[in-house]
Formats: C-alpha cells, sequence, structure tokens
C-alpha cells in the first residue's frame, strides 16, 4: 500500500488528509479555520500538527499540495496569499521536502483542483477540460491532453479577468467588466446592493431577507432572494450567468476542450443560473464547436483530491 | 538529402514549392491564382499540374499540406472550404498518399502557418505561442510546448468570434462585437463606410482615396486615408486594434503563452494599429503576466513553411 499526504492551505482554513494510493475513501482526515492573525508561520505550524496527527509515525510516498495563491509550480515556490500574510517567496516544496525526505509537489488551487476532478471526479474519461471555480474570486485550471497546462509563467486559467463588457463595471484589477467583476459572489452581492440604492422601490424580498441592512447581503442572499422570485436578485444573478457565459463560450472558441466543470458556491445559485450558464456559453461558440458544462463532483474536498493526483503523477 | 514537399491550397490561389530538409532556401516554388469557377477537381488538377513541374520526376520523403478551411487533422480529411465548392469530405491525405506513395500531413492555414512561424519565423525559440492572422477573417493557431493544439474537435484557435463587445456590430457568426467583426479588413471598410454615410461631413481624405465611390473602400484604403490623418479613418483602424488588443489580453490571462505572432494584411495597417494591439493587449492581461507581440516573419511563404513543417515532424 502507497500512503499518499494531501495538503491544502486554503487561505482561511487548513485541510490534511492520507489516502492509500487507489482507495477512494480517505483514511484518516483533519481540518482547522486558521486564525484571525495567521501568517504563513502560524499556518505552517498548525499543518504540522495536522500532519503529525495524520501519519501516526508513518511515512507516506509522496505529499501533494494545494495552495490558496500563486505558485511557482516548477519549483514549488509560494509567490504570495492574498489572505495570509507572510508567505512571500516560501519555497514550501524545498521546505517539505527537507522536513520529510520524500516527493513534495505544489500547486494553486484552482490547477489542483481541475486535477482533481480530471482524476476522481466529473472530469473522469475526459482528457482536456477546463475547471472553473466561481465563489470569491473566478478562477481557473487547466487540463490539456492529460496533462496540467500551467502557462509559461504559471498564470494561465485567469479567466476572471476576461473582459467580456467593456461599458461594464469597474474591477479591482482596473479593467471594466471582466468575468470575476460580474459572476463572483461578493461582486455580486455588491451589485445587488447598489441596486438597491438606486431604486428603492425593488427588491422588496431581498431587503427583507438581510432585515434592510444591506450590508448583510452576500452573493448567497442573492440567489436566495432569486430563488424566492426577487426580480433585481434574478437580474444580478442572470448577469453573473451570462458574463460567466460568455467566458465559457470564448474559451470553447479558443482550445475547445471537452468539457468545462464549475465549481466554488456560486454554482449553488440554482437551475436558473446554470441554465443561463449553458444558453449563452452554447450562443458564444461557434456552432461546429462541441462541450459541455458540467458541475463539480468533488466540492470542497477538489483541493485535497487534486493533491492526492499531484503527489502520485508527481507534476 | 531529403526532399520535402510543401502544398498550400489557399482559397484564391495554389502554392507548392519543394525544399531539401534543412535548407532555408526553395528548390523550386510554383504558384497559382484559382479560376473564378474553381472547384476541388480543379483545384486538384491544377496542384497536380504544379507538382509535376516541380518534382522533375523525384519523389518527396514527405508530404505537408496546408488547406484554407476547417480540416480534420487526425484523418486529413478536408471538411469544406468557404472559398471553393465541392471541397466537402474530401479525404486529401489519403488521395495524396494514394497517389505519391509517401506520408502526408495536412491541417488548416492558421495552424500550419503557426507551425511555420515557429520553426522558421518569429516565433524560432518559444516553445508556447498564439499565431493570428488578421486578414479577410481572423483566425489563430496554437503551438504548446512545442506542439500543435488543435482542440479535441480540430477547431481551437477561433479567436475572431471571441466576443469583446457584447454592444458591437452583428457579425456574420450572429453574435455581436466578435474580434473578427471589428478588426478584419472587409469589416474595417464596412464600418467606414457605414461611418461616411451616416457622417456625411467626415472623412474627406478617405472618399478623396475612392472618388467619392464607397463600394471601392477596403482594409487597405482605410489604412491608407488612416496615415494621411483621416480622423475617421483613424477611428475605424482605432477600434480595429482595440478589440485585437482585448482578445489577446484575454487569451494571455486564459493560457499565458510566451509570444502572439500577428500576420495578415492587416498588419501592414501601421504603427498606430501596432501602438494600440500592443497598448490595449497590455492593459487587459494581469500585471503579473508576461508576453510579446510581434509580426510574423514568413508573409505570404507562412502556411507553405509551415507545410513543410508539418511534414517533417509528421504530425
Amino acid at each position: 500500500m502507497t500512503l499518499i499526504l494531501a495538503l491544502d492551505f486554503g487561505g482561511t482554513k487548513l485541510a490534511a488528509a492520507v489516502v492509500n494510493s487507489g482507495s477512494p475513501e480517505w483514511l484518516r482526515y483533519e481540518r482547522r479555520l486558521s486564525p484571525v492573525n495567521a501568517n504563513a508561520n502560524t499556518d505552517l505550524d498548525i499543518m504540522r500538527s495536522l500532519i503529525d496527527s495524520l501519519l501516526q509515525g508513518e511515512k507516506p510516498a509522496a505529499i501533494g499540495v494545494s495552495f490558496g495563491g500563486p505558485v511557482d509550480a516548477s519549483t514549488g515556490t509560494v509567490r504570495l496569499s492574498h489572505h495570509v500574510a507572510g508567505w512571500e517567496n516560501i519555497p514550501l516544496k524545498q521546505l517539505l521536502e527537507d522536513e520529510f525526505s520524500v516527493p513534495v509537489s505544489v500547486d494553486n488551487d484552482a490547477n489542483v483542483a481541475a486535477l482533481g476532478e480530471y482524476r476522481f471526479g466529473a472530469g473522469a474519461g475526459h482528457d482536456s477540460l477546463f475547471y472553473i471555480t466561481i465563489s470569491t474570486g473566478v478562477g481557473g485550471g487547466w487540463i490539456l491532453n492529460g496533462q496540467p497546462w500551467r502557462g509559461v509563467g504559471g498564470m494561465a486559467g485567469e479567466i476572471g479577468h476576461m473582459v467580456v463588457d467593456p461599458a461594464g463595471p469597474l474591477c479591482l484589477c482596473g479593467k471594466r467588466g471582466c468575468v470575476e467583476r460580474l459572476a463572483s459572489g461578493p461582486y455580486m452581492a455588491k451589485n445587488a446592493r447598489e441596486g438597491l440604492e438606486n431604486q428603492p422601490h425593488t427588491g422588496e424580498i431581498l431587503r427583507g431577507l438581510v432585515g434592510n441592512n444591506l450590508e448583510l447581503i452576500t452573493g448567497k442572499v442573492v440567489s436566495e432572494a432569486a430563488a424566492q422570485g426577487d426580480e433585481l436578485a434574478l437580474d444580478v444573478l442572470a448577469k453573473s450567468a451570462w458574463a460567466l457565459g460568455v467566458g465559457i463560450g470564448n474559451v470553447a472558441n479558443l482550445i475547445n476542450p471537452q468539457l468545462f466543470i464549475l465549481g466554488g458556491s456560486v454554482t449553488k445559485a440554482g437551475d436558473n443560473w446554470w441554465d443561463v450558464v449553458q444558453k449563452v456559453a452554447r450562443e458564444t461558440a461557434l456552432p461546429e464547436i462541441d462541450f459541455a458544462v458540467v458541475p463539480a463532483a468533488l466540492g470542497d474536498d477538489a483541493p485535497l483530491w487534486g493533491a492526492v493526483a499531484l503527489a502520485e503523477l508527481g507534476f
């Protein structure tokens, strides 16, 4: 039996698991929230304690790591974390290899989740796919011909900053109408708040759900209001789905993968959202281009399962 | 010495050449315009006569073919030509292999030109690049990790039908604001004509260049008028360059190649056009993503040189 150790540095949570290679179930699994003042050292200390508890003195054959931020996968060095201080240029692969004396592979969470879904989830049986997470942000990871495609600088997959509406609202990146600016949870919440402020007689259901405290609106609340028929929420949700659909159609035209797998909290927004995504993606792609758009299968465990695949494949 | 035969079925012209593998110069080269009522059979007959004249009784080691239209590269079967009748489902690879008893490789012109620029042109020394032709249409071809990436259905590279302005003018494909709808030569001409019709007091230089016969406006005429300072022409050209720049920046975010190579008649539009393409591409890509945008080096011979590479590499 080959023991694999999988680690997920998630930004707000830390998770780790061990599995016997080939088994569909975790042997042991541990998970902790990052403390409020987390930094790279506290994250690493917490992860060490999880690992001790998981390994119980055994030695894994390999370690795979998913990191919630940009990583140079060729060296396994973290570039930075957008959530936790002190991760700049930490040589995570080197550090873990020195500590455990086994091969370690490290990549960012979107690439790792793509690999997880490819090997163990919704992508099984497909060689070329694009995994997209739509959550706090919008990011993606490629599998082309059964291999991760990371781009020459490790930056591929940034569908979140594809411009789909140059007349759209301003994104944090400085451009207008990026997919992320329209489709992500926090930006959906912002769009809904602005709509309610500008149109005082709309969004009754949405206002009711947060007791008129617009600061409490989240992407999830927008989805709930839409499910109850709130028109403003339906509009915001449709715009999110439209932006993602255009992005997917554009990607289909450019790369022609077999499959798009969508994961992340916003994909739980309901049938309405999915219908618009599917319809707009189909309309945006050329008629000759075939593809399917399906939900992710592994949920929150996609990075951990992807880390298993990363460790097994060693790339 | 290994003799390679390269063929280019270009839609309006037919070209063929032989080269000794490794040589930077054609041994012999032939070129004919397609007749007005060309069909697949007349094209094939003309090509056979060019080949006879080129080979002079010698037998090539391999044949590479560039075809101006969609091709199933895995079987070497032409799907159709948008310019010449009768090409539907012609098994071009099979046909030439039967006739010449040597290995034949066939792919569409954008993919083949990408391979040509990669091996012999502006892409030399780069492993991952996107070649874009901006001419009558806008199309592209991928080299990823030194290999053509054709997509699972052979349809990758269609940057021409990426939507960059959903409020833009209607494209032949049915969508609004595709890159091709704004950036291609014929559509630039159309945009200029419409501008002149709607604003009778603009475009004096442009009107002068065609003696007030707006039907004579082409993409090239628009470029000439812009070079002479015509404001309407400058606007049309800037919009073309803007659309292409957004497309390039979006692709950089998605795939992160090292290099974009631009070929085709519109790339001769002048420094102004190039400056806008570069600037908008840089603004659209995330700051962390590095890439260069350079002109193609092989000109009209890119498909033939690509056909040589295709024959040599056999993929």
